[in-house]
């Protein structure tokens, strides 16, 4: 096996009531990725379509990823080449970045006969989010990765869970294609929270996570409730109170902010109620001057995945 | 029916990474208490046995707890007479008041044939707990009335989980007796928190809940850490560092300040291991002058139960 190439799946982190530790993967939406073995050493990018990111492999977060996962395995006489399919837009709040790294570290891990397991990639491809944004978090390359949904339950030592995933969900994702930089996203957050307000945040994770067990839909509504992120940065997306409303009125489980957003996402038991959703949320922007793009994606339960393999 | 036996269980809240949302319920470590229905309008506290508690209706914990849901019902005509067999200690952290309220509320309501579910009785026997400590809170009192591991998920509205109980769970709890109040170990607590200490803390929980779920014991294990709360509050509790270290290094999942203290609970796997973890942690009080009770107890799966009827 010389090349393979990959589907890298867009993801939810965050997910209202785990922030930095909660994400999901999403079906259908993402990018591909074609990686190839070479003789010589070295991680390149050969290719970029459909996004204007660096060619530089030190600039580039596919190739900082699989640079990483190289160094880990002190392995100097590999070559790695990368092509870029993307699809996801950069700033989106969907995991741009993080299907990159995730989708570059997979594929070269099995290039490479899987030296590690995914929850071991996750290290690597952090190395993509931390040349994103500065900081090497977990909870969009850990569902890319993983697949289904995910709970970081620690940076230190890294512990990276896959959580039960309920069948009959969906998400609706709209893109109102305005920049919110991930690193101005994070600016806006307090670095101090009040300690009522954390045990309000820990009790809606912790009903979260029971409803993704126990299969409670009803429970899983009841716990998509931020009380203190979403106050901060939704004042950042033009809309955001308005289509949350909308997206619950009509019937969606709960709605928020996508990773550090511009995307919102509203999450529905059932496709046909995500779709829906999309239908209701699409008048809220139609009268601005905002483009949009919109999604309707199920929960992809195997992270990144094998398009074609050339031998 | 008329007159009503019950074993009302001793509680461990908290559990390190839950503070104010989980908790568990013991078993075979509780208080016995006997509640009767009479044709004379109000509630009283006929006897009270091992403890020197208030007899005034309106000051005990049981009582007020009852009156609490008398008035829900608006019953004016109903007498309830409530005897108390005190075994848990006053101030020990193992829900002391908890089991008195949820003891007294549960037998009351199987008296009037069930008008409440155990959910809906957690609110009146957390009147009981703003008597005793201020703050009417549910962590001691959910697992009493509910049995097994308890999350409040909400305070507002009042939402009561019942968790998962993986079978072989037990505790040890250490009682050291020196007095520290609810209302002063509270006290030491900060209002705000690190953003990145709660993150750490959401983290854990997430994972001591899909621990619970999946029957995980290492993950459980890993998952018993504490960043915001046990840092401030273990300074009131002598030698809680070596005790902590004595269970840990004696095969405990982890340990941790059981409430708000003094007692300190281990979570081990199997009776054994919980047993060998109780003989390690008396060698670290018997040097010291403080008295102090030991106990190693399964997880009762039930709450309070039914010891006796009288028609």
């Amino acid at each position: 096996m010389k090349t393979l190439r990959v589907f890298a799946p867009a993801t939810v982190a965050n997910i209202s009531c785990g922030f930095d530790v909660l994400g999901c993967c999403l079906q259908g939406v993402g990018d591909e990725m074609q990686i190839s073995l070479s003789k010589i050493p070295g991680v390149r990018i050969t290719k970029i379509d459909g996004a204007d990111l660096p060619m530089e492999a030190a600039k580039n977060v596919a190739s900082v990823a699989v640079i990483a996962l190289l160094e880990k395995l002190k392995d100097t006489k590999t070559g790695v080449e990368i092509e870029i399919y993307k699809k996801i837009k950069a700033g989106s709040g969907i995991g741009s970045s993080a299907a990159s790294s995730a989708g570059a570290v997979w594929a070269t891990n099995e290039l490479l006969n899987k030296p590690f397991t995914a929850q071991q990639l996750v290290a690597f491809a952090m190395e993509g989010e931390r040349l994103a944004s500065g900081n090497a978090h977990a909870d969009n390359v850990a569902p890319a990765l993983l697949g289904g949904f995910t709970l970081v339950r620690s940076y230190s030592p890294l512990d990276i869970l896959k959580l039960n995933t309920p069948k009959d969900l969906y998400m609706t994702i709209i893109h109102p294609q305005i920049e919110v930089k991930t690193a101005d996203s994070r600016r806006v957050i307090k670095t101090n929270v009040p300690l009522k307000k954390a045990v309000t945040q820990w009790g809606n994770l912790g009903g979260f996570i029971a409803g993704l067990y126990t299969n409670d839909y009803d429970l899983l509504s009841r716990s998509l409730d931020d009380v203190i992120i979403e106050p901060m940065r939704s004042i950042l997306i033009p809309k955001f109170k308005e289509v949350k409303a909308t997206a619950i009125a009509n019937g969606a489980l709960g709605a928020g902010i996508s990773g550090s957003g511009p995307s919102i996402f509203a999450l529905s038991k059932g496709k046909k109620a995500a779709e829906k959703v999309a239908d209701a949320i699409k008048e809220v922007y139609k009268p601005t001057e905002i483009e949009f793009d919109i999604h309707v994606a199920g929960i992809n339960p195997n992270g990144v995945t094998v398009i074609s393999i050339d031998y």
